[in-house]
Formats: C-alpha cells, structure tokens, sequence
C-alpha cells in the first residue's frame, strides 16, 4: 500500500478505502478500551486522528506510541464522530518506526517558550508554531519566484564571496584559507593575500545588487535570491548575521516603476500566502492573539493578523517624500510632547520610532518615503535634479519598520564616479560596475527586500531568530 | 506609450500598432537611404529589426547607434518583407539612452572565445550564447522549485555559515572576523575563537544535507536550494569553489524511492526547459554543433544536444549495483585492452573513465549505479544486510559524469554512532543530528544535485565556469 500524506487524507477523497499513513504522534489519550493517537506528518498544521481499539493490539506497541515516536500506521478512512475533525482512521495496524522515550524527549505536551525552542532549532519544526512558520515561509519563496517568473525576470545567482564591498558599508566576514596559525607576510611584513585561495582577500557578500546591475543591462529584469551578511555585533530581535535577500533590478525603470513593482510585490505574495496557507495562518493569529494578552492594553495590536494581511493586500501604500515626512514627523503631537528620543530634522536619518510612528499613528499603512538626502544614502542612488536628494525609496510597514530598500540607480558615468570620488570609493577596483555605465547604460533601479522581515511581517512572529531555521547570530553558530 | 519586450512585440499581438522598445543595439547595416537596427533586451533569443529611414533621423542620432548602445524607439510593428524575422518595427523616434564607443566597447560583430568572455563576465551576458544559457539556467531553477512545490515538499535555507562538516571531509573556507593582525590567543598560545563573532570557529557550508535531516522529520519533505563550498584548489572544467546544489530529503522513502524521485526530478526539469527555452536551446544545439566540426571523428557527439535531451526524457535511466558495474567493466574490451588508466577492482571507487565507459560506451543513456563499498562511502549512508555494501546511489549523465549523489540514510542509533566512532567523527558535536535518531526517527532517503552540472548537461557548455554568472575558482573571484 502507498503511503498517503495527512493533508490528502483530511479531503475526504478516499473515505471507506484503506489507508497507510506515516508520521509522529503529536498526542495519545484514551483508556483502557479505545486509544485517540494524534498524528501528524508536516504537510498540513492538521493532526490526523487515529482510532486505536486497545484489544486489538499488543500493550508493548501502544507502549511506545508516545508523544514524538515515529509511526506506520494502516486502517479505515471514516468521517469522525467525535468533535474537531470531519475524518479519522480506524487502526488496522500499527507499527512504531522510532520511539521518543517520554523521559528525555524535550517536546512535552505543555506548551514551551520561543526562547526554549531556540536551543533546539533541530525539534522546533516539530511544533504547530514552527511547523506553520516554515509551510509560509516555504510559500512566500515560491510566491517569490512564481511573481518573477510571471514577468519575465530573470533569476540570477549573483557570488557569495566577493572582493567587493557592494554597499561601501557593512561590516563584513572575512573568507579565507590562509594557516591563522603561520600566515604568509610580505617582504613589508603585511599579510600576503596573493596567497589566500582567491589570490586576494575576500569577504562574504553584503548585497547582490551590484552584479544585478550588470545583468540587468542585458536581460532587462533580473532578481536574486541568496543569502547576504552582516558582521554586525546587534544582538537584536530584529537582526541576523546570515539572512536571505530578494534584490530585483530593471533596466529601464525610473522610481516610481521601482515603487509600484515592489508594491505590486509585496501585495502578491502575502495574497499567495493567505490562499495557500489559510490554516496556517489562523493559527499564528491565534496565537499573536494570546500572546497579546499578556500584554498591557496599549501595547496590543489593533487588528488581527489576518486583518492585517487583508487590509496590506487590499489597499494602496501611502507615498510621501522624505521632506514630507520630516514635516509630519516636526508636526505631530509626538514631536510637540518630546515624545521621540532621536532628533528630527531635514539631512538626518529616520529612526525606528518616527518610522513607526508614520506607519502605524499617522498613515495607519505602509508607506513609501522617497527623495531621502543624498548624504545618507549609498553612493549608486541617482542624484535629484534638486542637487541634494537622491531617487531613494524605503518601505516601511507596521510592527517591522523598513522591508523594502531600493532606488533608480546613477546611470550618469560623470555624476556617479564624482560621487564616488567624494566619498572615497575607489573606482580603479570597481571597473566592472563603471562599465555598465560606458557601454550601454541606462535608467534602471532595483530595490533590496530581508525576507526574514517579509516572513516576520506575513507571520507575526515578533523574532527574526524564529523565522529562520537555524539563525546566525553574535556567539551562536549551533546546528 | 508603455514599453513592450521584444518577446511580446514578436508574437505580432500588436501588429498595425505604434510600439515602444527599449534595449541594446546588436547590430546596425545599411545605406544612405535605409539602416537596419537589430534590437535585443534579453527577453528572447531573437532580435527585432528596426527599419530606419535615414533621412528622418539626424545623422548625429544614427551615428550614435551603434553595436552595444542602449535605445529606446517608437515605431509601427509591420510584418516584415524581409528574410529572417516576421514582423519589425518602422521606426518614427530613436533615441540614444546610453553609447557604447566602437572604439573600446568590448563586445564587437565577431565571435570571441568563451576564455575572453569569461574575462568580461560583466558583458558576456549581452551574447547569444551567455543570453541563452543564462535564461536556460533561470527556467531550470524555477522548474526545480515547481517540481517540488507540486509535490509539497518544503524549501529549507540551510544555513550557509556553519561549525559542522556534514561530509566528514572536503575542504573547507574558514570564515571570520578577526584581525589577522592580530589575533587572540589563549593562555596555551592557541587562536582563540572564543573570540570570533561566532564564538568558535566557522566554516562555509559544503552541504546541507544533516541540517535537512533534521527538517524531514517533521515536515517529511524538504529541499534545499542555495550555495555550497569547496576549499579544493582543482582548476578544472568540472569545479567551482562556489555552486548551487539542490538536497531534496525525504522521510519514509528507501533507496529506489530515492532514485525514483531523482530520475522524475531530472526528467522534469529537463522536460521543461524543452517547452520554455526552445529557441535557446535550438541556437545552443547549433552552437555545439559548430564547435564540434573543429574536433576530431570520433570525439564528435553521437546526438545533437536536443536528440541527447529528448533521449534522457524519453528513456527510463538504467539501474545497476556497483558491484555489477565493476563486472561489467572488469569484462569490457577497454579493460582487456588495457585502456583503463585507473584500477578497476571491487572495493576501489569508480573514476572518471569508468563512468563515462558504463554511460557513454555500453548503456548509452544516464545509469544509477547503487549499493556502493561503505568505505568508498559517507558514514551517514545506510548499511546493507551484507554488512559490506551501503544503499548509496550515484546518477551518472552523458558527458558530465555523476550529477547526482544519494543514500538511503543510516536510521539506526548504535550503527550510525559506531559508523562515527570508526572514522574519527564526533560524536558530542553531533547531537543534534544524533537526536533525529533519538527521538522518533524512521527510515529515510535524499540526494544532492550540483546545480550547474545540471545546466552544463542542458545547455551544453562544456566548462562549468561558463553557466554561473561568476565563477569562483582558485585566484580568482573577480567581480
């Protein structure tokens, strides 16, 4: 007999045939005469009931049926008469694959906090949390390449190690096979890369972007997938030093494309995750709910998670200049009330706090700011007409602040080698990236997305260490 | 008026129409009264071919067009008179967005080396050749994550930073970020990576698989997809110090459901880049084809490069043990005619010429060769009943020898810690991979597919440096 997963079995299709499920058991309870297992395989936050009559098996059997054990588990496909499931399986037979013995085996029945089951990232998947954490995290990749796909982009795989740092910013992991213990010096007594593996020194890749340029310029659309690194001691809820980033680029496109494109995104593949993950995602309502209430009045939010998705899906992002911005931040009650702790003023960089408070007190929405001064964006951004502001624009959505960094790109050889001059990028190394500007170039912009924030956002999960299977973090390599 | 790709205009939807087309100019011929303009954007193969009248256009604007130059041109989209295309566009506005001086632009009429293009990565996207193998290697990857989100398995990102060794062997990059300057050191005088950002020494990954594992026993079925890592200085056609490898694992699945899903994987993939690419794999075949006149007779392909695919499609993969394959050889006219370099003996592993010998030579099609020596083996890899032999699997291809590597996976706790403690792996440091044995553990199964081997084998190229965007090889990782 074929194995059938749970997510197939709980249509009904095969009720009043024989069925063989494979799984482990969530739950056993019942007495002496009839035993309710609770299995589950993974392909569904669903657990399948199977009905064990005690007489019919051998105690040591049952015996090992215990929460975590692994099972083969044949019978009759029935609707159930009991309460919470339309289906369940009548147990012909019952074979135990793996047991977990109920002494050591750290998934109890109770319920265990995120921080617990951090340290044991390897189990987590097993719980009803993680498990629908990862089956959405799971669809918003495919939404990811499906959404590109369906216009024509082309996935590039842009390089992990690079001898170039894309952002001129970020602190970076050195890559290397060079002895620590007998590194090879120069006659000037530096460490000689020549004779590192690369002939150079490399790092690990902050950012895909600028070799999408390159391949923008040929393709028209391209985006990355991959992972991207910061060496940044920011032992925060909010921070990863190994996360995954989306970085699309589209020649031809100037900032406004830039923003509808992400928009159009972003919309997309939190709809494709509510259609494909519904149940999944009632639960991790559910249980933002319960955590909220233990929360002070206040501090808890004003919609459900699933109302959070639907009115993101379902209604415009607000876009406002950086300008604009500061003048809604120098305005408001909170700025009035020296509520903010970090200073508000043209030239300097939004904080957490005003974005928060633009998105959720003033906008009630995400929003996108454009036109952010030059100085505090990266070198690439295409300078304004104004002289002073760049073709910037960042994303900011509720309870996660920016999701989405992007700009139209400085086509203009003169302006971009000027600027990267000004702030002491050297252009000799960066021959290759100034190429696209001599050869062909044109407008185009891109824009960078932390799927790790996307998956927080679709989620809920208030972590970013809990969206990610086994997190990179300062002191924390394990698994 | 909004622009449409030349993928579109070709279709001849909006014929009788005024268009708009962006892109780069590949070629310009023509006289004083007429210039033909060849277009491509990297949506197609194909170019379009503007038609310009020369004396609408100022001379200043023409000159400018030139080979690499980025364009956008409105126009009617007629139905072509000409030979070679079915429609162009009759040109009413040309405008040069970005030149590209003839003088030092790189990418001239003639053909150049794929040695030469490897120098200029950063252009040799703009090539019909790197065009097509490149959006080949985008349709293989979506297939890859179509394939498996029809079959609900579940896309893990295994982490790519890592203190583990999965295979107990490869070298491997260390990273850091220490000063090499000056490093800490304990009191024994040892480096001390307490102090590093990981507090311990780190390492990239060169597999997913273990962390995989521990996914499969919740979710049943998973996959990777991401970058892996390779320390080894081999300057070769066949390796890459950075690739892309796919490790699908699957709980409840034995050997031959293993090989079963690999050979419907390829299948799959395969199939549908032949539906989504064909021009590019058309101009591909011939681009061999071509290559193939300089070399001689009896090293020419016995197939095109669509025969070879359309073969692998059609034809059920052989399956053989290893230890029929060492009597195959051992019984072969090259081994009595001594033409074998390498030893041919059970216990030895198969090289390079064995391989192609049992795929090209006498089954003539993709062979799963299975039940390998344990000692030629990973110590992960299930122990057969022989106590011998482990239920391993190789996938050998035409041309480009193992593709994919798999095992059933060793489920058993005492033999897989005893398989450990043999070779020298410890034990400690793997609990976690040791806890999926623990703790409702079950038989189960994955392979790992080096992505561009997969690409080199669909789109023909014959060094693997030439279906990554950019290579990482020893001293080199430009870009």
């Amino acid at each position: 007999m074929q194995r059938t997963k749970i997510k197939e079995l709980l249509t009904g299709a095969e009720v009043g045939n024989d069925v063989l499920l494979k799984g482990w058991v969530r739950t056993k309870r019942g007495n002496k005469y009839v035993n309710f297992i609770a299995v589950t395989d993974g392909s569904t936050i669903q657990n399948l009931q199977v009905v064990a009559d005690a007489e019919k098996f051998p105690e040591e059997t049952l015996k090992d049926v215990t929460t975590g054990a692994s099972v083969a588990i044949t019978g009759e496909l029935v609707a159930s008469q009991g309460k919470g499931q339309a289906y369940e399986v009548i147990a012909k037979t019952i074979e135990v694959l793996g047991k977990a013995d109920p002494e050591t085996y750290p998934l109890q029945k109770k319920a265990h906090s995120l921080e617990f089951l951090r340290e044991i990232a390897h189990l987590r998947f097993r719980t009803n949390t993680f498990g629908a954490v990862f089956r959405v995290r799971n669809t918003l990749a495919f939404a990811v390449h499906k959404f590109f796909n369906e216009r024509g982009f082309v996935y590039m795989h842009t390089p992990i190690v690079t001898a170039s740092d894309a952002e001129g910013a970020g602190e970076m992991f050195r890559v290397t096979t060079l002895d620590l213990d007998n590194l090879p010096r120069t006659d000037e007594g530096k460490i000689d890369f020549e004779e590192d593996f690369f002939g150079r020194a490399t790092n690990l890749t902050v950012s895909g972007q600028l070799e999408g340029e390159l391949a923008a310029m040929a393709f028209s659309d391209i985006y990355t997938f991959g992972p991207t690194f910061r060496a940044e001691n920011s032992n925060t809820a909010r921070h990863l030093a190994e996360f995954w980033m989306i970085e699309p680029e589209m020649a031809f496109y100037d900032l406004k494309m830039n923003a509808d494109l992400a928009e159009d995104f972003i919309r997309y593949v939190i709809r494709y995750a509510m259609e494909q993950n519904r149940e999944d995602l009632e639960f991790l309502a559910q249980r933002l709910q319960e955590e909220d209430k233990a929360k002070p009045q206040q501090e808890r939010q004003e919609m459900t998670l699933l109302e959070k998705l639907e009115f993101v899906v379902s209604n415009q992002f607000e876009r406002i200049t950086y300008t604009d911005a500061i003048d809604i931040l120098v305005n408001s009650p909170a700025y009035k009330k020296k509520k903010f702790q970090y200073e508000v003023a043209w030239g300097v960089d939004l904080q957490s706090e005003h974005e928060r408070y633009l998105v959720e007190k003033h906008f009630k929405k995400p929003v996108i700011v454009t036109d952010y001064p030059k100085d505090i964006k990266s070198f690439y951004m295409r300078l304004n007409d104004d002289g002073k502001t760049v073709a910037a624009m960042d994303i900011l959505a509720p309870g996660i602040g920016e999701i989405v960094g992007g700009s139209q790109r400085e086509e203009r050889l003169e302006l971009l080698t000027q600027r990267m001059d000004e702030i002491g990028i050297p252009t000799e190394e960066m021959w290759w990236y100034l190429d696209t500007r001599r050869y062909g170039g044109c407008p185009h912009a891109g824009f960078g997305l932390g799927f790790e924030r996307l998956v927080q956002f679709v989620t809920g999960m208030g972590n970013i260490r809990d969206v990610i299977p086994f997190p990179r973090t300062p002191k924390n390599a394990e698994f």
